[in-house]
């Protein structure tokens, strides 16, 4: 099978999230590194995408130039990965999807609900494939708990429990170190801090392996640490349209949690519990028996997770190999099947309409608000 | 040391609760059980109090009884044990506080507020000891835990979060089992379900460990299994006089969950962490360092936990030791040693300030509310 | 039901066993402390056990003036036990066998395999019960395992693992501290250091659970502390009776383990896993099936298990209640109901003879040596 | 950096191994796939390579096809890797150094300690690079681990237990299974089953974090499924050069235990312990402290662990990403920058002395032998 063709927006020399993608795009051998418009500073970007093997032709100065070009070229790549500040993800995903390229967008997908309804009808539109990386969705028992919700293992879901809590902003001393102090800055991050930042992923999964969405929710957000204007800690009651009562809480001064994402769900017949430091086992516990440890590998899961698993029984597969799930993914889909279990346009606006909703209550005393964006009403 | 003498009201024959106080307050030593009116049934109580040793003169038939007989003798008992159904606390305890005994009341002490404001102030009249049994406070590493705060060990305290969840009241064909079913059903258990039951332990705990008091909370209920009047799920947030942020998650129907009943701590300089189900340990971390943890035993440990181990470092000791720590202190307090860590009428009053609070908060979708007796506003 | 009397010679003031034995004979009420020679300075002995509690003419000076008067009495104590210096094992209990006392001896109820025998016959001469404490055996999900194994739940066992390993003498600065230096003292501790301290408990509970005897073993000491004639770490390979292999580590130079004591049988069709340090549970997993968390206090665990845990599912119990579980145990044998998880003198002297044949074994550069005491062969 | 050019043989279609190392090598994006000889049946081999992406000139029928072709060319592979059947590793192996070609070999790197020797002497005479695929080496914790015993931060190492048992070969039922028979059948597997098979990385990994060399052995090989020639659990006492005292407990019968790799150091100063399942921690204890948790990413690692470690705290990486590691050592290699955590051809032979000198052993009762081989006696 002939590699897809692949570029990047974004993921510069020194960034975090350029290795990400590229690991993610080539870990199964299913991209090839194409095109790219690497960095803000043309020059920079097109050295770099060279050094790393793209060719010159295919190196921009940036994305206007990289739509450009490859909307000209007849080996255009099949997919786009928008990986830009977060104010610029709504443009460039918009004009690349309306040119006909398949995008994968980091998050978040927007910054207002309004944009993010425009993207939803720009793919409606176009047919072409926007995802979103929720890529915590993407690790095999995510994908096993959500199989067995939907085949009605655990029985209806009356309680889902999902935080995403660190501390790795908890140090005062460090709250004016520029990687730090953005996330709590309006004028950088939007409205919302924590919850938009980490939150809006356990929402995400929440969501996700309860196949059902947010229909309503009430915050309490705080900044604990009083120079940050957004929240670093926030608690999101919310309620999921089949009924499920949902529990959400999200902090960054947690000091002690290094990746705090876990999640547990309670259903008529059985409880679920995952964790993203311990991603290879899904904890299941059926009513009135005991727990039971299930491995990733082992005999017998779901198609999903048996799918997105690539060692056997207990030989650990990581962060980076969930990010290459999505792309395992997105080749498949590109190719013509389908894989409902990619994060799409409308998880992205559904999260955003979590986060405005969010501030919203917050800033009424936790009243509780609609969280669905109003094309979903 | 000559043994107090010690009495028991209700614990009868085949309770879980008789025994489990017995250990405690024999265990060390400390007691000897010299009288009981241990049945709501005279005569089976008067029996089986002499099964278990008790001279036949002390073996009553019903609490006024023994309060009759207790109060006429000069060895009379130097503490009762009130472990009747909670409706009775109150007037029990009542009645013997002004007597001039001293009590350890099961919880919840009273049913009402204002029930619970009249203990404090007969306390505060007699000038007797009335403790009640908020047990899980009294496990070594929680003293530990409440002492590294008190000494500054974590800064101040910006958010505590605790959590009491379980799944054995899961099983909907079960509901109607009668030792599940009261705890749901006004009539008997008041006006909370699971948050009066468990939840409340989890908010003296965060209260206890932060040596703060609860201000104000908004609380979300829900009865997950529909059959349920009042709440098997409940998420309160809260706020401490200092400032603190809360979150508190209780759950009857967190299937999987056996006893998860666990804090976490963070303030401005680290983060603590404990749970019932491992509660020999302690985990620490200082911000910016590794994660410790701390062993009940080792070298060290604040006085009051040193005080509280009986056997050497990683020897564990349970859940019946934490009871039997409430009558060590109680021991040491009847002898005029204070022990401040001993839960008192105060807190039973503002336990019961806190249950009634989440309810009207539940009723009115989440607004805030005062958490305080009016007697502490 | 009457309490039974018991009777204790050492565990004077500070040390650690007299605790532990007072609280594991009074914990469940079953014993009333009645006599007792505490210290081998008499006047102190005396002095301390009447402020304990018991009366004058029963607090002795020594064993042999406690002998003298309990049997010289109608209402002489049910129980001794026996926690002096290790070399004086042998003739207190001895002597009381004799006497028609029935013996709880602390381990290692001889220092010789002779004087093991010996015990052995007087147990068979006078129908007294002698009893050692393993009392790591009467943790409830120990006896859990064991009724498993016996039940053949998981079929023939193939091998046992069981290691009991800790850190705690792994600082060569503090290995002249008295109480640690004894321990590798031939002239105190006899022939062996670790192995015959702690890697014991684990030989005894590998026998224990698999229900079968040691036949023969290989073993390599080390003295990884230069300055000690003992062995501070040895690996025991061993063989059943039934067959079954072993494999035993013990150290105690282990830094970072607190006291690893921990045990895994792997038979046909399944495999059972347990920790001191987590005692409340045993995970079992079936051949080809997952992992399952067995929890103390669950429904339709065997009666041994049941019976020996107090309270309810998931709330722990500890060290000091295994302890309490040998006087239960004890309790029922002297009343007549016979319990054969009580570790007897035949434990005592097998136990012994491994000690003996693991040392001729490592003096012999490992060579396979009959671990059975002569009488067993 | 243009991508350097990777050849492999063996890792047909089907085969576990195969992706494995395909994406190792390509992850980083540091080898471009450009060879390969990939299948038993050449035709079979050529149409597979094809379908990868290789061009159809490189696409061999054999491996001796491919060191033809190979060898006349310009651009001929940077590096091998030879992942066929274990009997074949030596003659290709030694025909590709011979060549002039960077090999890395799955292990066993040979079946005999004269090849090993061969190997090793072909190496010295060629210069080339040549790696033995002992992967978990390449975790960063484990090579954290590493740094920290040269470091000395827990001062001359006293012991090492090193287990890597499981139970996967556990149900007798299965044992005709070709896929698991051969692993016991010595016309396949050689003079050793499950120590040769995971043993062996359980010692060269006590080797390489101890970063000193085995010296002696004696071991105790048992077959505990009886239908088995070759041993299925094993237990071997060892000794390294510098006095460290080993332990290692392998076994395929312990049926509960997933990827049981695992590794306790213990040394003057302090301990570390490292798991397989969970890789990305590392435990650390002070002698006299309290156990710590050192977390893949956090600052302040030792060069290696930090090199190794492609995203932030927490964010764990698995098992192919540690294969990953090797290729990105071996990269690294061929540029010129010596990567001396990079297991080489000497370590190879080691462990070919190790598995001879372990059956010996336990043929002569568990008798101490040399473990090293001829060359470095």
């Amino acid at each position: 099978m002939a590699k897809l063709k692949w570029g990047m927006i974004g993921g510069g020399e020194g960034s975090q999230i350029g290795p990400a993608h590229r690991l993610g795009a080539q870990a199964d051998g299913l991209f090839e590194f194409a095109a790219g418009a690497l960095d803000h500073r043309a020059d920079a970007g097109r050295e770099y995408a060279q050094r790393l093997g793209i060719a010159a032709d295919r190196a921009y100065g940036d994305w206007r130039e990289m739509l450009a070009g490859e909307s000209g070229r007849d080996d255009r790549v099949d997919l786009v990965t928008v990986a830009t500040p977060n104010a610029t993800h709504f443009e460039i995903t918009k004009a690349f999807l309306e040119a006909g390229f398949n995008v994968l967008c980091e998050k978040p997908m927007t910054m207002s609900v309004e944009e993010g309804e425009e993207i939803v009808r720009v793919v409606e539109a176009t047919g072409k494939i926007c995802a979103v990386n929720y890529c915590y969705s993407a690790y095999p028992m995510v994908r096993q708990a959500r199989a067995m919700v939907r085949a009605g293992e655990i029985g209806n879901v009356r309680l889902v429990v999902s935080n995403f809590s660190h501390g790795h902003h908890g140090d005062a001393t460090d709250a004016d170190n520029p990687r730090v102090r953005w996330r709590y800055d309006p004028a950088m991050a939007g409205v919302s801090g924590q919850f938009a930042d980490c939150g809006i992923h356990a929402l995400h999964m929440a969501s996700f392996i309860c196949d059902d969405e947010v229909e309503k929710l009430s915050a309490d957000f705080a900044s604990t640490i009083p120079s940050r204007e957004l929240e670093d800690d926030a608690m999101v009651n919310f309620r999921l349209t089949g009924g499920t009562v949902g529990r959400l809480w999200t902090s960054s001064v947690a000091i002690g949690r290094q990746h705090g994402f876990e999640i547990q769900v309670f259903g008529e017949t059985g409880g679920l519990r995952w964790a993203s430091e311990q991603p290879n086992q899904l904890i299941y516990t059926p009513v009135g028996g005991r727990t039971q440890i299930i491995e990733k590998g082992e005999g017998g899961l779901h198609a999903d997770a048996q799918r997105l698993s690539r060692v056997s029984i207990a030989h650990p597969e990581g962060f980076p190999l969930a990010v290459a799930n999505i792309y395992c993914d997105l080749a498949d889909a590109i190719r013509g099947e389908t894989r409902d279990g990619l994060p799409n346009a409308q998880a992205g606006v559904r999260s955003m309409a979590a986060v405005h909703g969010a501030v919203a209550s917050a800033k009424a005393d936790g009243a509780w608000v609609d969280a669905r964006p109003p094309m979903f009403r």
